[in-house]
């Protein structure tokens, strides 16, 4: 099983060559989209994404990850073998968050490619054709070097101080969902479910109920809750809570118990 | 054959995480997104959709479903067995429309899920592990409990009285086409094809040929036809008749032969 | 294989029913989207895209593409076999330049279509349904009957006279690169990589780096390069040239070496 994620959308014809590359090279490949609306060239909203989902997919599973602005420069096309699945893709942080969690074995510099590589989509002409060939049981060795070391990015965190938990805005979700950087283990030391808190970003502040579910809150009202994730979401019950509180990724936040 | 429809769209890592399950359960299922564009806990809508497409599915096609505004609530998650499919999802009138047409044979609630079953993601917790069991040949009662009922939704319906028909529009597709609640048996009982038609909304009122095809119209002219799903439409040749008309789906429409 | 490609986008059900007419006469059928997001009714970028994808895929696919405004006219349905491929789709132009290129063998008038055939979806009635006989095995002189000839649409091309360059921007990418109808071939002839270009479009006029990569230019700065389908391209590293120069397809472009 071959796992897709890129910044390619679906408009044009990217991610249908990386397609017929892999069937050409493994007419048995079965092929999943995680999704290829990365927005253009975001490399931390690829990783996060590629982070959250991985693990549901069945041991052996190769993702092919590709968000890659630096594509044709000396950025490395990377193989990484972790304890359950490989991961293929730029080195620039794309397969990090994914990769570590899941615990790093082997990381190789890709060296095959099709014989007419262009310069700018290696996500044909390198990275799906090592994933295509690496199905079909090729050794990772055989496809490229084993090299020490590759790029890392920084999980999501929040922190404590005095009853005041300071965190980030991370993710949006297509219901404008607000994903936070504050985990279940950090939200449950300041707070219990019922409790009313409080949460300044920029110059607003608004307040809202910690609650265990969307519908628990009325319609249309602002509702926080830890999501499916385990991270700490603002929400709002049948509404688009980015859109109404004008809150997007990457912005700071402070949050405590009113 | 899994078969796929709900609001989540595909920039996040929803429908990916459900497709995951289904693989980790049954490597060998076969699954086909129907859409995950219906618009944000719009049922209706979702209703609409699965209605018109499932019976072109082979039969024993499971329908994962899932446009679930009460996630978490006391909505009950249902499993549907009809005279050639099964149908899973909430129980909020999603499945109605298309289950009702097939046939009802057994209704369950059920009660199987991943042990470390979310409050907010039941589409990959319940649904399509569900499903990913269903499909691998585990019976329906060992999913679940049977039921008496299930939640059911009216179908699109339009009356006819003094040679006026009052209809809705009940659906915009990607054209811009307007779908009428007004099916074939009802046009044909007041106009026939080359008749001019008159149509009021709101305040607003436009006449159109009743034609058989979008290119028996001039480009740019409106033209009404009975669609590849049986209902009346509203559009125009190469043009974007919801956006010409400023016309919505929910509009209450009244029709005649003018 | 079954490729598609069509303007019919991902919200409706239309992609879900050619699928399962497909499925429901050829269960082991492996179908691949190329794209559903061609602009409606945009005959030239469908025929484009599909130009730029077919070659990729494995001899012996199948393509099927739909972008019809004339459906329901006196358009031909078509069915080509070419060397290495097969291409249905309506008779206007769509299936024109990735079958030439291919090198066109026999072309045939599909005569074969579900019983219930409808008027204004012949990606289903007619296309898919031949498309899933054909993967059968079903030979095409039992699908139609063979005709002599077809719609060409011309392939993008570009002048040199007097050191001037004369093309067209003809495909805007996702990333809001600008394909123009200068090839590799052509562009060679008046400059060499690190020359810088000068473009006329409209009364606007702009200058570019020639360059082998996005990331050569510095992050913002435009750049002109050759990209992975042998086009050149005009781009801003890490932007959208699209929407910076207001440059959108169609346009004429009058390029030289500054």
């Amino acid at each position: 099983m071959i796992a897709l994620l890129t910044d390619f959308g679906t408009k044009d014809y990217f991610v249908a060559e990386m397609k017929a590359v892999i069937y050409s090279v493994n007419p048995k490949a079965r092929i999943v989209d995680i999704t290829h609306e990365i927005p253009p060239q975001d490399v931390y909203t690829g990783a996060f994404v590629l982070w959250r989902s991985y693990k549901w997919f069945p041991s052996g599973t190769i993702f092919v990850a590709v968000v890659d602005p630096g594509v044709g420069s000396a950025r490395l096309p990377l193989l990484i073998r972790t304890r359950h699945y490989f991961f293929i893709g730029p080195d620039n942080g794309l397969l990090s968050l994914a990769a570590e969690e899941d615990a790093v074995e082997r990381i190789y510099k890709i060296t095959a490619s099709l014989s007419h590589r262009s310069s700018t989509f290696h996500g044909r002409d390198v990275f799906a054709y090592a994933a295509a060939l690496l199905s079909r049981g090729v050794a990772p060795n055989f496809l490229g070097e084993e090299i020490a070391n590759f790029v890392r990015l920084e999980r999501p965190s929040a922190t404590i101080k005095d009853g005041l938990v300071y965190a980030k805005a991370i993710y949006i979700d297509r219901f404008g969902n607000i994903y936070t950087s504050i985990t279940k283990d950090i939200i449950y030391k300041i707070a219990k479910i019922n409790d009313e808190l409080c949460i300044k970003f920029y110059d607003k502040e608004f307040r809202a109920k910690f609650l265990e579910t969307y519908s628990a809150a009325p319609p249309g009202a602002l509702v926080v809750l830890v999501n499916s994730e385990g991270f700490l979401e603002i929400a709002v019950n049948r509404g688009n809570a980015s859109e109404e509180l004008g809150l997007t990724a990457g912005a700071d936040l402070v949050l405590y118990r009113c």
